[in-house]
C-alpha cells in the first residue's frame, strides 16, 4: 500500500500521533484550507471538535477521504447529505467520555440537592444559613438517551442509589421507548439529556415537556445543545415548572456574552466540558491511531457511524 | 411505673413526640433553665445540637436523669467528667445522618473534581473558558472515623470507582490504624475527616499533616470542627501544599462574619448542613420515640455511647 495520506482538521493542541510516525504522511488544515485539501486526503482526522468545515466543504468536487474519524461523541456538526450518502466510512470517539460525563452528571445532581451554589453565594456573603437539603439516594432519574453516555449515566446514578430509567428511540431490554417518556418526566426528580443530535431529538426538550416534570425536578443537558428549546427552558425555570437546570451545551457555543442564560436564576451554566478529564486529548488521539492500526490491516473499523441515524447503533 | 418526666432541652422546630403523648410528662427549657429543671427529670432529651448548657449544668447538686439521649451523632458537646463517671445512660444519634453525610461528601468531591465552584464564579462573569478537570473513578481517598458515617463515605466513594481506605481508633478487618494514616494521607487525592471529636482526634489535622499531603489532594471535614487546626488549614491551603478543602464544621459555630475563613482561596465554606436533608429532625424524633419504648419496657437502648470514649462503639 503506497504511504496513505492523512488530513487533520486542526484544533489546538495538535494530536500525539506518535506511533503512526513515517506511516502516514500528515497533512493540517485550518477549516478554510479544508476543501482544497480534501481530495488529495486518504483518511479525515476531524480533531476541531466544534467546527461545521466538514459539512460545508464536503459537497464541492473530487475525491474524497474513504474514512473519516470524528474526535467527538457527537457527530452532527460533521454529516451533511453528501457524505450520508457516499461510501466514506464515518467514526467517531465513542467510549472516552463516558465514564467522565456519568461524573460530571452526578457532581451536578448531587450539587443541586445540596443547594451547593447557594452555599457558594453565602459564603461570599460571609453569611452562615443552614438549610435542609436533599436525598439523592431514593430518588428518581430519568436519562434519555441510551448509548453509551446515556448508559453510563444511568450507571453512576443507580450507584448512588438512584432509581433510573433509560429511554432510548425504541424499547428494548432495560431500555424504554419515546412513548413512555411523558410518563416518566412527570414523576422524575432528575431528568438528563445524552440523546445525540437527530432529527427525532431536535428540540425535544421544549415547553410542553418541561410543562410536564415536577415543580421540584431538575433538568441536566450534558448531550447537544439543540436537544432543548432554549427559550422554554429559561421560561420553565422563570415561572418555577422545574426547580433548577444545568446546561453544558448550547445551540451556540461559545455561549455569546450577551445571552440571556448566562443569568437566568436556577441555571448552571458550563462551557461544554463535561467529558473533559485531565488527559482526554491523549485518549482520543491514542484511540485514533488504534483504530488507523485496524483500517491499514483492512481490519473491520470499531464505533462506526449509522450515517442516517446520526450515531453509533448500540446493543 | 408512675409517669416519667422527660426533659427536652429545646431548639427549634420542638420535636414531634406524637406517639409519647399521655405517657410522659413533658418539660421544656432552654439552656438558662436546665440547671433547675434537671433534678426533677428522669429522661433528658438534647434537641439542642449545639448547646453546652448539659456540660455546663450536669455537675451541679441534686438527682440527675437516669438516660440522656443526644439527638445528634456528636457528642462531644454534651459530655463531661461528672455524666462519665455518674450510672446515667447516654445515647446518640448514631444512623440518622449517615447517607446524607455521605452524599455531600460525594457532592464536595465530585465538585472539586469537576472544578464547580470556579464554573459558578465565570458564570457570573458570563465568560465560557473550557478547562480540563479530574476522573474521580481511579483516584484514591482516606476517610479518617471508621464509625457508620465513615463507612457510607466509604461506601458512596467506592460506588464512584474511588479506591477507599478506612481509618479507625486501631486496626482491623477493612480498618486502618492510626499508624497507616501518614503514608495513606501521601498518596491520597481526596482526605476526608469524619470522625468523632475525642481527646485521640482533636486537631489530629495540623500543619505536619497538611504537609505530608500531596499538592493535588482536597480535604473535607464532616466531623467536628476542632479536629482542623483551622489556621494549618488555611496556611496549607495558602501555600498551596494542597489544592483544595471544604469545611462543614468549624472549632466556633456559626462561623463569625469576620472569620477568615469565609475567604481563604480554595476552601469551600458550609453551614454544619451536611446531615440535614428534609425530613432529619423527623427521623430524629422518630428514632427518640422507638428507644423510648425500649426504655420503658425496661429492655437495652440502643446506640449507647461508650462515655469514656466519647461515641459508641461499632464492629
Amino acid at each position: 500500500m503506497p504511504t496513505p495520506t492523512l488530513l487533520v482538521l486542526d484544533a489546538e493542541p495538535l494530536p500525539r500521533l506518535g506511533r503512526l510516525t513515517g506511516r502516514v504522511r500528515v497533512e493540517h488544515t485550518d477549516a478554510a484550507g479544508l476543501a482544497a485539501h480534501l481530495p488529495r486526503a486518504d483518511v479525515l482526522l476531524v480533531w476541531d471538535l466544534t467546527s461545521h468545515a466538514v459539512r460545508d466543504a464536503w459537497p464541492g468536487g473530487g475525491p474524497r477521504p474513504r474514512w473519516v474519524h470524528i474526535a467527538s461523541a457527537g457527530v452532527d456538526h460533521v454529516m451533511c447529505p453528501e457524505l450520508a450518502s457516499s461510501d466514506t466510512v464515518v467514526t467517531n470517539a465513542r467510549g472516552v467520555f463516558d465514564q467522565p460525563v456519568a461524573e460530571y452528571v452526578a457532581a451536578l445532581v448531587l450539587a443541586m440537592a445540596k443547594d451547593l451554589p447557594r452555599t457558594l453565594e453565602l459564603q461570599r456573603a460571609r453569611t452562615w444559613r443552614h438549610r435542609d437539603t436533599r436525598k439523592v439516594a431514593g430518588s428518581r432519574a430519568v436519562v434519555v438517551g441510551s448509548g453509551p453516555v446515556g448508559r453510563a449515566v444511568a450507571r453512576t446514578l443507580k450507584a448512588l442509589g438512584v432509581t433510573t430509567a433509560l429511554v432510548g428511540r425504541a424499547a428494548r431490554a432495560r431500555v424504554h421507548g419515546p412513548e413512555d417518556l411523558d410518563r416518566l418526566l412527570s414523576r422524575a426528580d432528575w431528568v438528563v439529556a445524552a440523546a445525540p443530535l437527530t432529527e427525532r431529538t431536535r428540540g425535544m426538550f421544549d415547553a410542553r415537556r418541561f410543562g410536564v416534570m415536577q415543580p421540584s425536578a431538575r433538568f441536566v443537558n450534558v448531550g447537544r445543545g439543540p436537544l432543548v428549546v432554549e427559550e422554554a427552558l429559561a421560561e420553565a425555570l422563570d415561572k418555577r415548572w422545574i426547580a433548577g437546570a444545568a446546561l453544558d451545551v448550547f445551540a451556540a457555543e461559545p455561549l455569546p456574552g450577551d445571552s440571556p442564560l448566562w443569568g437566568v436564576p436556577g441555571l448552571i451554566v458550563s462551557p461544554h466540558m463535561s467529558g473533559d478529564t485531565a488527559g482526554w486529548r491523549d485518549e482520543l488521539a491514542a484511540q485514533f491511531v488504534e483504530f488507523f492500526d485496524l483500517w491499514a490491516a483492512g481490519e473491520p473499523l470499531r464505533n462506526v457511524v449509522d450515517k442516517q441515524r446520526g450515531y453509533v447503533p448500540g446493543p
